[in-house]
């Protein structure tokens, strides 16, 4: 216990000193499923949670080709030049199949991830869409403490992982190529309304006519849309990650988007929410997780849902029958 | 016990023979929240399950003032006079509050509430929309038992109870005005996304030329989305329920419906995982009233929530924390 705590200290002060190797050692603890190593970080997040909370944190999805890693290197070197510190983070449930489909390679982000300022974390790599979730949610936090400024949360755009990450930043930034319309069809319902900005990538050479169309498209799409904020409209812009261009107006947008926000303490209020609604996602699921794991519940669980499904039981009469079973336990 | 399941065979008996005072006492049985009435209502659902299903069942939502009750007269009047039996439920959590606000003055559906195969019955009056939600889909289930085969769940057209409605039905029909572009910006998001079909209402006289805008409007949002089946795309229709104008073509889509998606097994599978996941909500549910019911859990609750609030504990630390008491309770 005194060892465990000696550690959590030192860890602390090493983050408090942005020491990035116990920064990284410290998201490792997070990460961790080991009952003990549960309870430092649980130590761990209480000492250092004052420290975090001083960044924007920044969404960021959009379909494999759409060039998220670009984007982000040429984000994230263009807010280093302007003094920020940026730490880019993961959020990629698949993962565990693919053994580590996004981040996992750092030389996607050659320039970035050699920068003093820059901090790249891979998606846990095992876990549940919410285990992935709430590991990613504690590293922003220690990021933040470290003094990491600017978050940004990378995720896949097929859907699930896109809420959980809209439920965890300010704001949220979907990419998206210059196809217009055909690619509009192939987003997962409801990603366009999580949008607080849309960039159209590769808007450089041949393709920015397409690039002008889409992006008209896009407009008119969101227009459609009923805005989540009474301050803020989902704006669109265009892009080309790769040369460089049109980013800092992207950052601008960004920077209006927190002030305006932030004015109407409507981020403060936002990250309240998230996080009383993050404690409740993580009660329902670990009430969910002792209810699965009861031997009564294992051996009983199979019958009563083929039952359901075959139309003999009623659902709720079904779930009555479990509950039962598991609080005679 | 002797007692009350020779009430429960008889009320089963009365509903196997259609009769409407049988199913409405059932539906009263099973709205009770007291405990020996829910013993009893499991029992009852468990006899009368093999003769429920027989039905196509359709959603129905639109705002206030886009004539659903109109729209529900005409077409329950045109399918009464094709042969069909229907059943007409809603689900409104608001209605509470209000004494209910919809369908609870059967007035509003004259002609429809006077026929011998027609049967109305408001939304259950109390309750969380899980609660309310759930009472409609064993009043459902009754209602098939007692050979309704055209079930209409109604709701407002106001967001979550829209979701839980298109979670117990085949079919998800969304009632809109001639506006267009408009009301499109008020629908709550993600409604338009539930929907099977469009139905322009209010398609006559002076409104006829913005009926048939409106309708290309949608017809071109709805293009914009990815349908969720492989077999359907949602359509538009436009109709004039106060002149019984466009109702039966309004019909034989919801049967090309039927009929493609039970050819493919859609329906069938939809069923099936409806079932599923309704016997998990109720899990979770009742997990949820469990935890909290426990005195040790509300006594803590609220410090924990405010440290939550105030960033003075991480919520999955919390959560853990909250967790403990009530695994040690």
């Amino acid at each position: 216990m005194i060892k465990g705590n000696s550690k959590i200290v030192s860890l602390a002060e090493g983050i408090a000193k942005s020491d990035r190797r116990s920064l990284a050692r410290a998201i490792t603890l997070i990460e961790s499923t080991r009952l003990d190593h549960r309870e430092d970080a649980d130590t761990l997040l209480e000492k250092i949670l004052p420290q975090s909370g001083n960044s924007i944190r920044i969404g960021i999805s959009g379909v494999p080709g759409v060039g998220k890693s670009t984007f982000i290197e040429s984000f994230g070197m263009y807010l280093i030049s302007q003094g920020h510190r940026v730490a880019v983070l993961a959020i990629d449930p698949s993962s565990q199949r693919t053994g580590g489909s996004i981040l996992g390679d750092k030389t996607r982000m050659e320039l970035l991830s050699r920068q003093e300022a820059a901090f790249i974390r891979p998606s846990p790599a095992s876990g549940t869409l919410g285990g992935v979730a709430r590991r990613t949610r504690e590293a922003m936090l220690l990021c933040e403490a470290a003094g990491f400024d600017v978050i940004l949360v990378e995720t896949v755009g097929v859907g699930q992982s896109e809420t959980a990450v809209s439920e965890m930043v300010d704001m949220f930034l979907l990419l998206l190529l210059p196809s217009g319309g055909d690619e509009l069809q192939g987003i997962k319902k409801g990603i366009m309304e999580l949008a607080d900005m849309i960039v159209v990538n590769k808007a450089d050479g041949d393709l920015k006519p397409a690039a002008n169309r889409a992006a008209g498209e896009y407009h008119a799409a969101l227009g459609l849309m009923r805005p989540s904020s009474p301050n803020w409209k989902p704006t669109v812009r265009k892009c080309s990650a790769l040369h460089d261009e049109g980013i800092q107006e992207i950052w601008d947008v960004i920077k209006e988007f927190r002030t305006k926000l932030w004015a109407s303490h409507e981020i403060q209020d936002k990250r309240v929410r998230q996080s009383v609604s993050w404690m409740w996602g993580e009660i329902r699921e670990s009430l969910l997780v002792a209810f699965c794991d009861k031997p009564e519940i294992q051996s009983a669980l199979n019958e009563m849902e083929s039952e359901v499904t075959q139309g003999r039981l009623a659902p709720a009469t079904a779930a009555r029958k479990l509950l039962k079973l598991f609080s005679n336990a």
